[in-house]
């Protein structure tokens, strides 16, 4: 076989970039180890900065987010009992969209099916082979038999456990990682959320987040040791800990009901440098991850397929390199700013035992500080919403 | 001896307070354990908030410092051999003041003369007594001999190492603190200044400042292992230290020669909770400690002084304790946004080396989106130049 990009990963970066590049008449094939339901099953974050929408709609994909999605202008914060909205609207001209990563990727495979792409699911022990050289191919097996694809380009969707960011380890990848101490456990569940826009919470007990997926399913989070286990929390115990954490006025409006789904996950921040080596691609989690606090990921690796697919169309187009020989330069340059917004969006709201009473003090200062400041809300939301591409 | 008000230390808040007591007709005794020339030859911070000028003002002490302090619309960053500009004046509308602690300090000894108010310095075992009862007084000793000054209030502004707050101890008193890994190695020199504004500079070797007293005299400093001994570093080791952390442009145009004063300060992060105790209030650096970068130290006790004095002004004017009554929520509401101001900044410039190459690259994200967001910069110079009181 034969393409010009080999796409690894069918999650929401492999798909867009796909669409893209169907739309623009690049021939690409889409490999994933796993199968279509099993990517449909991942529950993930829910919130995309404006130049995410931007791309579906480039992608033209955008129609049914645009109908079911909700249009949030700020959200809230809330410490020491009080609430403070950021008026993401007011302060930026720019709204965010909630629109679940399932949903998103959703859309893009049903929009795949009609380009006449080609996925491949269920394809095993996915190679890439030959990016240094001018003649790059990927390699999979599938019921027994080696199949090898030759092409043009690789582009590394395979998320941060994929193949392609291993593929590179020794030849000049360099990584950068922040482990937090404790994790998310997150609970969805088909109540109405308490609260129309998402409420990011500091609590002495740990934080808390009340996010949405729609109006009638609700996804909500607390810090927890990293040692706990899913068993150990009911969902009334979740529903208990997470009252205790939220301002009385919301703790009180809450709507509990029967999880969905109940895990814990944990916080990491990581960055790979640089995203291009030869022919292959980095692209999204395969190349960064960000702590889920201010809903990043998803929206870096939108800014990433934006800034590959610039580079791809230019040079089939064009037979220019520039923008492929910058792609990693600008993808990082976005990406370290976004880490750095997740890491002091974590650093503020969550508890850090190691920090003592005088972090505690310096998180609700900061956050006082925020409530009298235009400036310092401005800056907070124009992170929030997404700095431009 | 009776006084309305014992003030305790005769460093700059406490000269400030007590010239503003005497202004508005109440008595005081300032009592130092050290002398006059003791106190003239610490070497302090030099940039001075426009609240921290009008207090001075206010107190009729400010007439040389507008003559000879230097005036700052602004500040530089320096990372990655790049320089950027924090225009305070044209994102706040306000300044700073160049004007060192030691001629803050001289400018009030000599207006204390005037007023007539008395401070005795050399007094030994300086002890406040009974002031969780309506009859506080201070005992202290000279020449052998036991004095006592009855009183109503007594003001603690004998910094960190002083008595007032030890004498709080175990009486609902709550302290926070972080102490950095590393400390700052300053060096006074007799030559023009490298730049008419401060440069702050983050560099892979350290943190620098370039700062300054006046146009003849600079001050400089770099970030040190706190192993080092201030006899490790001869004046060309400094020099060459802080060139090699400056940009290219900035190092070459640096004039040295031999330092004044040389030494080595540890960074820390401290606040005392409440400051009030009965009839005993902290003030400054007794109550609370910043680390230097952003100059805060001086400016907070200012606005600690006018807390204080519009407390203790409606006390004695109209009967009223309101002021009094609000004097530790009100500072401690303001010092905490200070302490969060100075403990970022720290974060930001210095290296710390448990935060790896993560912590390096946050930073430079940091500094990167900084040079790009007028809201960021503008969150910056309101804190740099002061919030309101």
């Amino acid at each position: 076989m034969r393409t010009q990009v080999v796409i690894v990963g069918s999650g929401p970066s492999g798909l867009l970039l796909g669409q893209l590049l169907a739309n623009a008449g690049i021939d690409n094939i889409i490999l994933d180890r796993v199968d279509r339901d099993y990517i449909l099953g991942r529950i993930r974050a829910g919130v995309l900065e404006v130049g995410a929408v931007d791309l579906l709609d480039r992608a033209g994909c955008g129609e049914r987010m645009h109908k079911e999605g909700l249009v949030h202008d700020g959200f809230e914060l809330s410490f020491l009992g009080r609430r403070q909205r950021i008026d993401l609207k007011g302060l930026t001209g720019t709204s965010v969209m909630v629109y679940g990563q399932t949903e998103v990727t959703r859309d893009l495979m049903d929009h795949r099916a009609a380009t006449g792409s080609k996925t491949i699911y269920d394809a095993a022990n996915v190679t890439p082979h030959d990016f240094d050289s001018a003649s790059p191919y990927v390699t999979y097996e599938q019921d027994g038999v080696t199949h090898r694809i030759d092409c043009d380009y690789i582009a590394g969707c395979d998320g941060f456990h994929g193949v392609c960011r291993a593929s590179v380890e020794g030849k000049g990848l360099r990584t950068f990682e922040k482990v937090y101490p404790f994790g998310w456990l997150g609970l969805l569940a088909d109540v109405p959320p308490v609260h129309h826009e998402l409420i990011y919470a500091n609590h002495a007990r740990g934080f808390a987040l009340c996010s949405q997926r729609s109006h009638t399913r609700s996804r909500y989070y607390v810090q927890v040791p990293l040692t706990d286990k899913v068993e150990d929390w009911s969902d009334d115990a979740f529903w208990d800990e997470i009252r205790r954490r939220l301002p009385q006025d919301v703790a009180e409006a809450m709507v509990t009901g029967p999880s969905i789904e109940k895990s814990i996950a944990p916080l990491r921040s990581f960055v790979a440098e640089p995203l291009r080596f030869g022919r292959l691609f980095l692209v999204g989690d395969a190349g960064h991850i960000v702590p889920p606090t201010g809903a990043k990921g998803l929206n870096l690796a939108a800014s990433d397929v934006h800034y590959l697919f610039e580079g791809l169309r230019e040079y089939y187009a064009e037979r220019k390199a520039a923008g492929l020989d910058a792609y990693s330069s600008r993808a990082l340059s976005r990406i370290w700013k976004a880490e750095r917004f997740s890491w002091s969006m974590t650093m503020l709201l969550h508890r850090f035992p190691e920090d003592g009473d005088f972090g505690s003090r310096v998180q609700e200062a900061e956050l006082d500080y925020l409530s009298s400041s235009q400036a310092a809300q401005t800056a907070m939301a124009e992170n929030y919403v997404g700095l431009p591409y």
